[in-house]
């Protein structure tokens, strides 16, 4: 029987933290805000925007929708960007993923000011975590999330052997560089590996971000693992599930996130309390 | 019996093909240029400049050296670099490392412009990469020549077990970035991992650059491995060898490379080359 990291819980915690930080901003007349940059009609990144903006409402933060037609033009969502740049209340800007194949979305990414990039995208502040600077900057806020699962329920990782498949720029790398700050050995693989049961049953934690339901079973599992599944799917009978065979891994890891309940909660935990942090480092001066 | 990585003639054909593009800029009027920042006095540091400068005269670049004693002030070596970045005639900017402790080694980077980066250490050059971005961007040098190996001895990348020894800003996490962009499935590892031999042995691909004479070993390499030696160490002899045991290793790789005339020379003819990127790029707006 694994240990249930309780994402709910801790996604709890994080957020009342975050609360209190957000109220003595705004007792000091700064209330930090969001801005959610939405283009077409993607039902998952409604339902994502949706979510978002009432914790950030609950939290007593600003936040605000900028939504599009699917034909918009580049040039319309650069001068949202930019005017959102320049904005001093908002503190925080998501291009919401994935944009339509039309746009270019790293120009758009690299578009948004460093220092208001709450999803850790803009070359400089992925470049700082891979490069692991010191000082303040915006990290992807699924890691985040993670980091601090780790960190709460005291998972060593100097010397751990990780292994993250799936190698997106919002989990699985920066994910790859926060563990290999951390003096984890990281292994970061992808669709195209081989022998990837080989792999994964080696790893003392393994991290799955693929998309696809149930795409870890039993077998590619070394009993005792930490296992967390960022995945978030739908099986054929509707049912939201994860990546991991939740049944049948349960029963042989020592810890494992569930799904729902797991990382999904802490993901957006973490945004709200990095658009805290990035309102606080603009307002010190720092970036 | 492996095949022997020749970098010193592989460098050689590129040193052509860069004198060549140089030759073709100088005649428009454009002399690329290299500038050097040599803090103290480093006996390793004082050789690597030297060979620098001289394979850039060789090529008919523009070489400047800036040295500084040992205690000079933080302000005095951003105040050069400062001045190197608003000098036209200056297209590659070099910090020789190590620097001494009391100069602030990130600081003096991220003053470095990207433009001019050309050890491709500034976050925003290294964000691109990890982001596997397009368009131009300069990368660490011996990452880009070992990529070059690749491509010419036609090493297949997708779907390769690499696996990288030393998590360096100059070698290993770059490399780690250039590998999973190109879909090979990447495992770093350093001082800090348990079971080293385990995660070598099943290397297609090992890349070794931890500065420890002969850490690698016949029982560390999987026999038909391709070997990549990035050290360049001392045998209590006197000796210069590398960190893997060239004469153990030989007989089992499928293709190795040399300590010296290995990763050596591919990583000053990607630095002249780099340059002249550079030099281009600049002048076509591209950053």
């Amino acid at each position: 029987m694994a240990i249930l990291i309780d994402g709910k819980k801790l996604a709890k915690q994080v957020n009342q933290h975050t609360t209190t930080r957000a109220a003595g901003l705004i007792e000091r007349g700064i209330k930090p805000g969001i801005a959610v940059v939405l283009v077409g009609d993607d039902p998952a990144s409604q339902i994502y925007t949706r979510n978002k903006h009432r914790l950030a409402e609950k939290m007593g933060l600003k936040s605000d929708l900028y939504r599009f037609p699917t034909d918009v033009k580049q040039s319309t969502v650069l001068g949202t960007i930019k005017e959102l740049n320049n904005d001093d209340s908002i503190d925080a800007i998501i291009v919401q993923e994935p944009l339509p194949d039309h746009l270019d979305a790293v120009a758009i990414t690299n578009a948004i000011s460093p220092a208001k990039d709450v999803d850790g995208l803009h070359p400089d502040n992925l470049g700082k975590l891979f490069g692991n600077q010191p000082g303040n900057y915006p990290v992807a806020c699924t890691p985040r999330g993670i980091m601090r699962i780790f960190s709460y329920y005291q998972v060593p990782l100097a010397g751990a052997n990780v292994v993250i498949v799936g190698r997106s720029i919002l989990v699985g790398k920066p994910l790859l560089a926060l563990l290999a700050n951390a003096n984890a050995t990281v292994t970061i693989a992808g669709r195209h590996t081989k022998n990837l049961r080989e792999l994964t049953t080696q790893a003392d934690i393994l991290i799955v971000a693929t998309g696809i339901a149930h795409f870890i079973g039993k077998d590619d599992v070394k009993p005792g693992a930490v296992v967390i599944d960022v995945g978030m799917d739908r099986l054929p009978s509707g049912e939201l599930t994860g990546d991991v065979d939740f049944a049948a891994v349960e029963p042989i890891a020592k810890m494992i996130t569930p799904v729902p309940g797991g990382v999904g909660p802490m993901t957006i935990a973490s945004l709200m309390e990095q658009t805290v942090d990035l309102a606080e480092w603009r307002r010190n001066g720092q970036k």
